[in-house]
């Protein structure tokens, strides 16, 4: 991460890497995507980019794009953006791109991803983020973006601020993308879950939006109970959420109005769910620190039935 | 219930008190029947049964049906096969049907009916029983019954076998209704409700046949587990079911094809479930009586969460 002029593999050109990627794009930067489902359509046809802080169009020559990670030239800054289904593949999609200062930003969902990472290419070559957006692919080289945009990031070892999570914050706060350095990456992910576990989960279980969640007292209940959950997990490893946040989450949710969670998407496009990176992680991390945890561990149960039972 | 050619009133006639009630109607029974939904069509047009054990139907002129209990005469036997959802009508729908010594049998779903009307009406006047069938009222007046058909009932004090539970199961097995006295109802009950509990729930809540809950691992484990709880709370009723019921129930469920229960149905149609009865009730057992059980306690509140947000 020395260049003056990093080049940047993005590894995932869904609705977040593409957005993302093409903010870069057209800022200049020296970008090369990954995008192994849409990168033919890309390759003709380019980006069309529908977003609340300004529509752009990217046209093929603009664009590197790649079907292939061993096509693609080292890096010095990887931003991972995979859906968390397909973490089996992060070695054999990133190695490729590696010199010895390449520096690693996952901005995937859930928890235990920079550990997947640090294990896999080593703890100090990663940081971590959340993209704090509501984007949606909506056809190949075609993305929405319709609310929000804020990225925070922070070293996924030591303190979470650095030279090079400044210098990274930069970059995306130059391409009209909103960045912040976080002071605690571990707060900032589970700030994220608590927020995710009841409203992708339970939004995917049912098939309900985030006001029809909150809309009702049972929902309420459960949404409030998994918070507490998740709270009390949470603070066996050390990070310590305040009891007060779990109705200013559900006073912000009131504010996104009929909201699908990308995980009640996932459900209707009879895509896999990120079960394991939302649900999962936290509630091993229940059991390592017996927590008791039976709303998490029922939600997961039945995600993962749904699942099965869909997928046959 | 000492009258030869009883009066026998049927309180809610749809899919299974339709059926019932037009066997003995078929076998010269003096039936009464209260349909306040279908009453107009099976007035004007009669009733139509399609059955495994035969088909046959019913001209209006041999079925006497009303639109209110006030307008039914004093009946000898009640049969209950009203939806659980609407127990707080039973005192109004009964009351007026009743003689020093008229028999209330509850034909209804899931656990706790026969005590709401002993409460109502007297412990001694109540039997209990379950109806072991699939059935589908497809439209007014219309009946198919696709599947088995054993009714097993019992009194609700004392010993389940009486003269009067002879007599009743006679009037049903001289009409085409297999019918058997059971020695303990309390056990019957716990029997079908550890089917319920995961196969309606489970079905319910995911929109999953039986064949879709036992043919993934996920499904198989969640199932076990809901029935291990079941039986964990019956024993502290006093109900002992063999571990080995569990293997048992699951193996009986694989001849059932593509089954949909009761309440999945319910759920497709946008109709109330019957949460309370089925698993409100052993919920509050278990509560009562201090036994764990994470997996109902989060079925429940999910399907009335699920019901609720539905609703709106």
């Amino acid at each position: 991460m020395n260049a003056q002029n990093p080049v940047i593999a993005i590894i995932g050109a869904g609705a977040i890497g593409g957005y993302y990627g093409a903010r870069l794009i057209q800022h200049g930067h020296n970008v090369h995507l990954l995008a192994r489902t849409d990168h033919q359509t890309i390759r003709t046809a380019g980006m069309r980019i529908q977003s609340l802080d300004g529509d752009f169009n990217l046209a093929p020559a603009q664009i590197n794009v790649y079907a292939k990670a061993s096509q693609m030239p080292k890096a010095d800054l990887v931003i991972v953006t995979l859906k968390t289904t397909a973490n089996d593949q992060l070695d054999s999609l990133i190695r490729p791109l590696l010199k010895p200062d390449t520096a690693i930003l996952t901005l995937q969902n859930g928890l235990g991803n920079e550990q997947i990472l640090a294990d896999l290419f080593g703890a100090k070559n990663i940081l971590g983020g959340m993209a704090f957006v509501c984007i949606n692919r909506v056809a190949p080289g075609h993305i929405v973006h319709s609310d929000h945009g804020l990225i925070r990031l922070g070293e996924f070892c030591g303190s979470a601020a650095s030279d090079r999570a400044e210098k990274i914050a930069k970059i995306f706060s130059a391409s009209n993308v909103p960045c912040k350095v976080l002071d605690n990456l571990a707060y900032g992910r589970w700030e994220k879950i608590i927020w995710n576990v009841p409203f992708n989960g339970l939004g995917a279980l049912l098939d309900l939006t985030t006001d029809q969640l909150i809309g009702c007292e049972p929902g309420l209940a459960m949404v409030r109970q998994l918070m507490r959950e998740i709270i009390a997990i949470a603070k066996t490893t050390g990070v310590q959420m305040p009891d007060s946040i779990v109705e200013l989450k559900i006073e912000h949710t009131r504010t996104m109005g009929a909201y699908k969670s990308s995980m009640q998407i996932d459900r209707q496009m009879h895509r896999p769910m990120e079960i394991e990176a939302i649900l999962g992680q936290p509630l091993r991390a229940a059991q390592t620190h017996h927590v008791a945890s039976p709303a998490l561990a029922a939600l997961y149960s039945l995600l993962n039935l749904l699942q099965a039972a869909a997928v046959r």
